[in-house]
């Protein structure tokens, strides 16, 4: 099966679906990638993992400015895990996510930077096997 | 680059973010899929374009419990697109979407039978161009 | 079976769920009860029903600080039967309710004045049949 | 006063109106009902001893299907307590609920099988009388 | 600059952007202003401090009726600084808020008496300088 | 009473709270600022109406992600003004609001661009004085 990975979006799904994100960062051309995985009930551990993983990479710049896109971002891809609810361990249950920042144009012929993260895993009670997939996919400009 | 299509979800998200859907569909074995796509500023109608899909289809049975469980799913996938309003039009902004409905089990192992719905494509202003790619899933049991 | 009627949520709750109102309304002692149903795909005729009936039964004086009232407790009650989505038609369900307010204090002892609106009917897709029960309940000072 | 006990909804909800359960539970031929009580400022304990009392009693089977069912249902009951808010200690307030899990029919003629969560009880400050009634229903599909 | 102090939200905003809110309580004719300040991760600290400010400074009754109004008000200004989400420390962010609770009638010619709560303050990440502003303004009845 | 206009977020509260913006914006040295007003039960008819203002006035360059910004600032500041729901007629109520829109740095001190959007006006019921004040602001990185 084949994927375009011409857009933000697409390489930022791919890049959590597939168990090894390498091939799909070498096709991503264009486009900066950063990945990593965090499994919790807390929420805020999904968001400080993920700013801890851009920052150091270098992902996202020193300026509260690229913060704030990174965390506005962040919280559009939870809203696609919680489905209604951005909470977990209050509402007792957990994730286990992969995540992936991606840096660059939405698409071919934009000249302007976007950032996305994509989020990909289980979500559940705390019981294991008791959980099923969850996606989710946040953009903001930069 | 190789992406699973043991687990419902991923086959679901797959067949969204192909071009040609017909490759992940044949190497989804043991699941049920339906594809279709679906342009609007009317939240009603996404769910409605899911419902018709899956009747023609007999995707589902003809009971409420199964177009229950398909609402659901649908909804769910609707807030990962949405991202904190369940609303487009009244918030001035349109989409266009294809869509993935697959059944079967959650994973391999698994004897129940699960329900995913799976939503790609662009949300922006109604202007050409200014839009971004969004991504939803949902998952009901049946 | 017996439920009490001597706190103000009880009282309107039971109104909506009998089918002949007039033994809980004689039963609820020291308490004002105006009853109705509307059946819509509009979220606004429901709150337009209530406040129509609450006017013309004189439930509420000419003061918008009642009305006020009214209002919170009518979209409280609306939280219980949209579980999570503040709307109806714009996600393709309809709702057939019963509707009660209740005037009078919260509970016996209770020198001050509250206002319970509750709902209950069905709602479901547009297809009949296709709809199971739902309840809900907003309280507010006065 | 006379509610029927034909409806899945009905028979969920006058459980928890009632003092006494055990003669709505009674009265609901066809229907599998199991009540509890809890008092808690942390929402997930209210989840947790609704899936504690079900489990134990046999009310759901070992598949996650039937928990993810509750787990639901369970949610949506929440929305009618928290009318716009899935929180309790986190916004300052505490309830004292009674719950009751119903297994059965939607209605008479009905042939699949469903499950309600109905709760009632007062949610308020943590301060003793600060206080009012709240009721919450969901229903769920198995 | 002028802004008119003779309606119940402009004199409490006023009374949280001003670095002095005296001025602004002198000039606010007809109403009782109370203020303080309130930094926190924990969003039910912002709700304890404005009911310990109003409790202590005698800004509410003793009824249950006067603190819901108050409650709410809160929760409405709340919306204001959350933005979708009303939650802080779980979605890692934390509030450095003034807040002004005003008493009084809505407007000039107005009867009845309601209740303002005003927040402004900053909102950001747990890292010093990564902040931006934010407003709130809850109105109820009385 | 003094107001300090050195930061985005008190020059656009301030803006919309003033019955004449004129002094607001003269006082608000390194900022750029647009205002307007608009009355509607339509929701989308106040994005509309900052959007045009915004792009009458060169307030926003022509790529999407500056109207990207602008509109995540409105929807921002809309939740001041909805509280819980971000919808008008569909929860029968309407708005007149003034807005501003201003451009700058956030405080003195900050090299980055940012936006903020204010709202400030009346909300209520479809009757004329059956409403009252509401606020919002949102605050976006450019």
């Amino acid at each position: 099966m084949r994927v375009r990975t011409d857009t933000i979006g697409r390489v930022a799904v791919l890049a959590v679906l597939a168990d090894d994100a390498a091939p799909v960062i070498a096709a991503a051309k264009g486009f900066r990638v950063v990945t990593g995985h965090v499994g919790t009930m807390d929420l805020q551990k999904v968001i400080a993992a993920i700013e801890t993983a851009a920052r150091r990479e270098g992902f996202i710049n020193t300026e509260y400015a690229e913060e704030h896109a990174l965390y506005h971002a962040t919280i559009e891809a939870l809203h696609g895990v919680g489905r209604g609810q951005l909470a977990l361990g209050s509402v007792l249950r957990t994730v286990a996510l992969r995540f992936a920042l991606v840096r660059g144009p939405r698409m071919p012929g934009d000249h302007t930077t976007w950032l996305a993260v994509a989020l990909y895993g289980t979500i559940g009670q705390p019981i294991k096997g008791n959980e099923h997939e969850v996606v989710g996919l946040g953009v903001s400009h930069l």
